[in-house]
């Protein structure tokens, strides 16, 4: 161990090497605290080069190492087991390049998400990511995780938004496949093996990413709906009119919104009270009418009885509080009410209504007085099918209940074709999952390409994958 | 070889199991006659059960596996070599569901992509894949190659536009990843290793592919630009002006319209002559003021000396007529001109003038008279960087040429980070280049894939990956 600290000082400098309890701290919990860790150091690298040399210098010890970003994971994926070298990304966070004629820029991995936001819209450009935790957040941990949020429906995942990386591989040595090319059809596309593998194939040190022509006008309405059904008639009126505009469409439950304006503050804007809500935004990056349009799509729906009332802003201001709408249904639940029990799960769009219908009494059938909050990205067919406790228990007592309620969620996706997990990843959390949903042929490919690539299985173990053991 | 050609005939049946030489003809050739197979037969199987018992009974025997689809790859990835039996899979032709709700269709790997698009069409959406080989060429080639084409500019390559594959693996199990999901984060993304593999990895026998909003606006234009340079500028602009809403923006130089019109009949709609011009096409799934747009974007280029003149399609028809030029420029060289040496290559799209300026300068300066006609899919970075041999040249002094043409232009690439096979694959024609240009580690990485997934070397064998000898 002398050897290892000894070596890793020498790589990434003494100040930059934490092997005391309080420095590694908040490397070693993540923010819901159901993981925590312990490692033997925490390595702060400062450029490629050096990820390199520590996971090579890890790799000579068979020491594991555990990348880590913001650490603002929902899975424990970059929690780290004792023993581990917890190899921290955040000194790599430079811009390497922005070429706004190939609508490009090449960043490093431990850019924070909304430092790159910023980074497009300087160069007049829109990097569309965007999730609750950009603020701190980085793109290594984006890529690794696959990160969705609330652009997905009209630019794709975090997936969709990568054309190249630079990885250090697990024996230490740099591959090079930082290309800013739109099309490339030489071999095997080795670049989306690394993405969504969570640091367990190797270590994601940058990134070339896609721009987009920066949005020039945008309409956002909070709609009621009479139900989820009508939310899915909405989505397919809103794409008959207005094609591919629509680049968020958030479906928001009345309980959820309830518990998150008690909890946060805010009022509803609109005058009754509704069962469903919807969270449309249309954008387009020229002026192409779409007041109008939004304005046609609802009077259509009101008419054909989807829409029940709506608002729309008028300015930015109104804008970003129909945006809290959304933010305070998705967090207001989250701390304040006790024991949570939280699922990110996908189905076919169209499945949506009949997830929601038939899960919500399933759960309120196994517990009366359960909070069932459906709620997120109907247009990708993701919900985060969160559940509270009933008023007045222990959240001791609901957490017991963990495994039953997710058997009874999970199998429900599973029947319907869907992802146990659609944008939050596996990390710790939902490997056993992994075990019990996947079938044992498709665990056994990701397990042959891990052995392929990280033969000593030193990458973030524990992580994604179930102990072969366990898969079949 | 009587247990396999026995074995075929079980599981195929006599009719579908072909030996004879003139029955194998068409599956042993490629369009451009630049390589020929052999094999011991072809078996067409009905269904993906078929295919799995075909391979597992080659897999059994030792016996290669060639998949082919619609055989018009451009590279010789489905040319099968002798000893190999190829497996046409023509006969997977079914659509087997269409959601229009969930905005996706799943598809057998042999239906044709024109069927597909009219499929599409018939159900009220859109599936945007369109290439030159599509009333042939069929969706499981599409996807093994990752096929490109005309609207990869707004809706990205055949593996965009996969959600989900079923792929029969080098031992004969079927791999069941035909999920519908918009997002699915649950462990590595087996299906995108498939796409662009060439059939090296697995045979794809179905897949999930996403829909679209039709386009309800289409303005097409026909424009003189003064030089690449200009053209690259008019890109820019037309982002500017319209945000996403080109489709296509194919460059088209005036020697490549030239020798199209003599060759193939026509005329050029401006009444003077210029020496580069652009098809540029925008397209909403709403009316959304693109004619008006398209006119702004125009005049403001006329305005700054980029644009010397053009032509709007007012109809349909003259829609098609302007497309015809860009078909006419694509295809008057490729057979009534002698010898051709062709290059698919991509560059970032701010380097595509580079490209084209130092292309054809070392390519003119290597064999005076050559005719350098450097098309296509600039918005993408994608040339198809064709080269002519000089008039009255014999076509075989042209081809003994062709390894000298080659390094010029690939050297080029490489130095610009760009890609030696932008859209057509590796296959047989290109293997020896991927030695000479990919990093040793990135071979290196691809063969583990190989070796980890086809441990036996039967897939496809001598396609895509160069024998690991030549690799290091």
């Amino acid at each position: 161990m002398t050897g290892l600290l000894d070596g890793l000082r020498r790589i990434v400098g003494e100040s930059y090497c934490l092997t005391e309890a309080e420095a590694m701290e908040r490397y070693l919990v993540e923010e819901r605290r159901l993981f925590r860790g312990n490692a033997i150091a925490v390595a702060r690298p400062a450029d490629t080069q050096q990820v390199a040399q520590v996971v090579a210098l890890c790799a000579q010890l068979r020491v594991p190492v555990v990348p880590q970003g913001g650490n603002t994971g929902a899975c424990g994926g970059g929690v780290p087991q004792a023993g581990a070298v917890v190899l921290a990304t955040e000194r790599l966070n430079r811009i390497r390049a922005i070429d706004t004629a190939n609508f490009t820029m090449t960043v490093e991995a431990g850019c924070i998400l909304a430092d790159l936001q910023q980074a497009a819209r300087d160069a007049g450009c829109f990097f569309p990511l965007s999730l609750g935790g950009e603020g701190s957040c980085r793109i290594g941990g984006n890529l690794s995780t696959n990160a969705g949020g609330i652009n997905v429906l009209r630019y794709g995942n975090a997936r969709d938004l990568m054309l190249g990386l630079e990885v250090v591989l697990p024996d230490g040595r740099i591959w090079d496949g930082l290309r800013s090319l739109r099309k490339d059809n030489t071999g095997y596309a080795l670049r989306h093996l690394f993405v969504g593998a969570e640091g367990t194939l190797g270590i994601i040190t940058a990134a070339s990413l896609k721009l987009f022509p920066a949005p020039r006008e945008r309409q956002t309405a909070f709609v009621a709906v009479t139900d989820p059904q009508a939310a899915l008639e909405l989505l397919n009126l809103t794409r008959e009119i207005t094609g591919d505009a629509a680049n968020a469409f958030e479906l928001l439950p009345r309980n959820g919104l309830d518990i998150g304006l008690r909890n946060m503050g805010g009022r509803d804007p609109l005058g009754e009270r509704h069962a469903w809500y919807v969270l449309l935004e249309l954008s387009s990056p020229r002026a192409s009418g779409l007041r109008a349009a939004l304005e046609e799509v609802l009077e259509t729906a009101l008419a054909r009885g989807l829409v029940l009332d709506a608002a729309i802003a008028d300015s930015e201001t109104q804008r970003r509080e129909l945006w809290r709408l959304r933010e305070v249904t998705a967090g207001g639940h989250q701390h304040q009410e006790g024991g949570l029990i939280k699922h990110d799960i996908a189905v076919p769009v169209s499945q949506v209504p009949e997830m929601i219908r038939r899960g919500t009494a399933a759960c309120e059938a196994a517990i009366p007085g359960i909070r069932v909050i459906p709620f997120g990205h109907m247009g990708d067919g993701n919900l985060h099918f969160n559940l509270v406790q009933p008023l007045g228990w222990e959240p001791q007592r609901f957490f017991a209940e963990r495994e039953r309620m997710n058997r009874i969620v999970h199998d429900l996706v599973h029947e319907l074709d869907g992802s146990i997990s659609a944008e939050h990843g596996i990390g710790l959390l939902k490997v056993d999952e992994m075990a019990r949903y996947k079938a044992p042929l498709e665990l056994e490919l990701m397990q042959r390409i891990k052995e392929a690539l990280d033969p000593l299985g030193l990458m973030n173990p524990g992580k994604v994958l179930p102990p072969p053991a366990q898969q079949r």
